[in-house]
């Protein structure tokens, strides 16, 4: 049976080309990139010509480039790295966070704005929780589960307000803004400056990528305390032999996904049209969960009123149909999603609710078959 | 020219099995091993084989096995997740530890136990340093540096006479021994119940697998903090979508030089033997640093007096020979050696001192390349 993956939002294929950029690092170029013979310092430029390809695409120096292993470590070297500095300080989130931004802010004071009906953060309440001890505000780019995109330039503007306010009234407590970009990465615009972040998180393993590799964006302007000390790579920030390999796939994989990304986007946007427009006709009762406009093109997240998730994702995988329920890094345990609950949703709700996120593979035959498969499954519950 | 490669504990080539194996997890198994779907969840089964071939090789349950992202970060999660629930308690490590051993180390209160002139810890020092505010004692299994083999089993008991009278006089604080075994693994007994051993740390880029892939073994007596928070995989001691090519890797890299230690050992141990002997021959003014007998086969450390390390290294490269002055972690920075501070080398002798390890790929021809080379230098200086 032919399959039909929609969960691109959990894992990407890694694209081909993106592989066999890999491939010479697992064999001749293996060396550790500290070591001081030349082979070793060929590998450490092709490491440094990474960063710089990765620098030029989010509009940083490569300086301010840090790998890590994966977007979760990014999140958590953002938060604890700054908040550690700052134990009576503390940190503002939304409330539709991914689990790695919302447990190490946790750790900390911290507060979280609510988002409206449309899972759009709430910028006056949000901007409202910034207080004159709050050093870090932390707002995902795209939601991993409704593929709301937030309103990131917005709030960098009111930040760079309450910015001078403060250094009117002489408050020298820095004021930094981190966005978690590991579902927008494929879509949207990482330019740092335009998009007036300090830091930004970036995730391999979701853009056609290695899995566990990933980078932190750290701009000049901060400073950040490492999670994982040791030999000082990464100019003290990372610590560890570098994963070559995965650094090189992941500017191969950000280079692709930010090339075609226009294309690409219009394309999706044309797939995410026709499935909203045959829901609407053959299943009138499903709602959409999240803004229409304000969303990533590869993200259809509906509830269909009365039915049961778990079991609608089993019917649907009898045709070859792959998709989720919520996000898979809370996939296993029993919770409704926090997300869903946010935007005012029941928790019947939440649990009648389904997640399709395309790709670069997904086709409109895809898009056919999954109407068509909602449809008998709706129909033989009816 | 040939290469004759001396850089094995810095690091490996990826073994082509070991390559091979990783292949289907970039591209057709590349799902979430957290999803739902039978597809995923046969990729989450083989991540969980691939923890059980670990556990049997280490001696443990599955559930103390936690994959991370390299040495230095498993390191950090043992020192660190342990110390960070005794905020009053300290740690007792040996001089001659990993950087990132030493430095989250340095973020709790700690001891630092001197080695012997031969680079082996002093174990009544070691032990006359744990006082009963004493939660982690860790002792590198082997040296990066010198090679030399710790006596771990011999700490372990001593500490297991301390937890003893601990529970007589009531002190109810626990007492951790953790061992980093990333030099040990390719040659070593790694049977954690042998060794007495509450946790252990393994990478897999020492012992050809991929870079950035680790584990660190967790006994079930111990609990860990994460440093790394987030969707709650591994057991919630690292969050983060499971690098799953890193981890199949990991598991077949560990199982091939598990399997063939025995062999191995004895024919690095012959090279070796050859090493020294000629060395005897031809420079007899080498200085051997470290233990002979207690000491990994692969690692050959040698000063030779009134040489310049730097300079020493260069020529060797223009003879294919490819060595380091020390860890290649540090071999950006311009101190010289801690590990060879420790055992009592001047800074002059460290700057002299030079260090070649072996692997797989090293045969007799390699060793007496290296003895005529060494020879050529010593006779152009004299």
């Amino acid at each position: 049976m032919k399959t039909h993956y929609f969960d691109y939002a959990s894992a990407t294929p890694m694209d081909e080309g993106v592989r066999q950029r890999m491939q010479p690092y697992f064999s001749t170029s293996f060396y550790n990139p500290s070591a001081t013979y030349l082979p070793a310092q060929a590998v450490r430029r092709e490491l440094e010509a990474a960063r710089s390809i990765v620098g030029d695409i989010i509009g940083a120096r490569k300086s301010e480039v840090v790998f890590t292993a994966g977007g979760s470590e990014a999140n958590n070297l953002a938060i604890q790295g700054v908040m550690g500095q700052f134990p009576e300080a503390n940190v503002v989130i939304s409330d539709i966070e991914h689990e790695s931004v919302i447990r190490p802010a946790q750790l900390f004071k911290h507060a979280k704005a609510p988002v409206l009906p449309n899972g759009i953060v709430d910028v006056d309440r949000l901007i409202s929780l910034v207080d004159n001890q709050t050093v870090l505000v932390s707002v995902m780019y795209a939601n991993n589960e409704v593929g709301t995109v937030q309103p990131i330039r917005a709030i960098a503007k009111e930040l760079e307000s309450i910015r001078r306010q403060r250094r009117q009234v002489g408050n020298m407590l820095p004021l930094y803004f981190h966005t978690d970009a590991a579902q927008a990465a494929a879509y949207l615009d990482l330019h740092v400056s335009r998009l007036g972040v300090d830091l930004m998180t970036v995730n391999g393993g979701k853009i056609y990528g290695p899995k566990q590799s990933g980078l932190l964006f750290v701009s000049s302007r901060v400073t950040i305390c490492p999670i994982i000390w040791g030999g000082g790579q990464e100019r003290g920030m990372r610590s560890g032999t570098e994963n070559v390999a995965g650094v090189i796939g992941l500017a191969a994989a950000l280079q692709l996904v930010q090339g075609r990304r226009h294309d690409e986007s219009l394309r999706l946007q044309q797939l995410q049209a026709l499935f909203w427009k045959l829901l609407k006709k053959k299943l009138p009762n499903a709602v959409i969960n999240g803004s229409l406009t304000q969303r990533l093109p590869n993200n259809m997240h509906i509830t269909l009123p009365y039915q049961d998730n778990e079991r609608m994702l089993l019917e649907l995988e009898e045709q070859g149909i792959l998709a989720a329920a919520g996000s898979a890094c809370s996939a296993s345990d029993e919770e409704p999603s926090h997300v869903l609950r946010a935007m005012g949703l029941s928790d019947q709700e939440a649990r009648s609710s389904l997640r399709f996120t395309m790709g670069v593979l997904t086709l409109e035959e895809d898009i056919l078959t999954l109407v068509a498969a909602l449809e008998d499954l709706i129909r033989h519950t009816a």
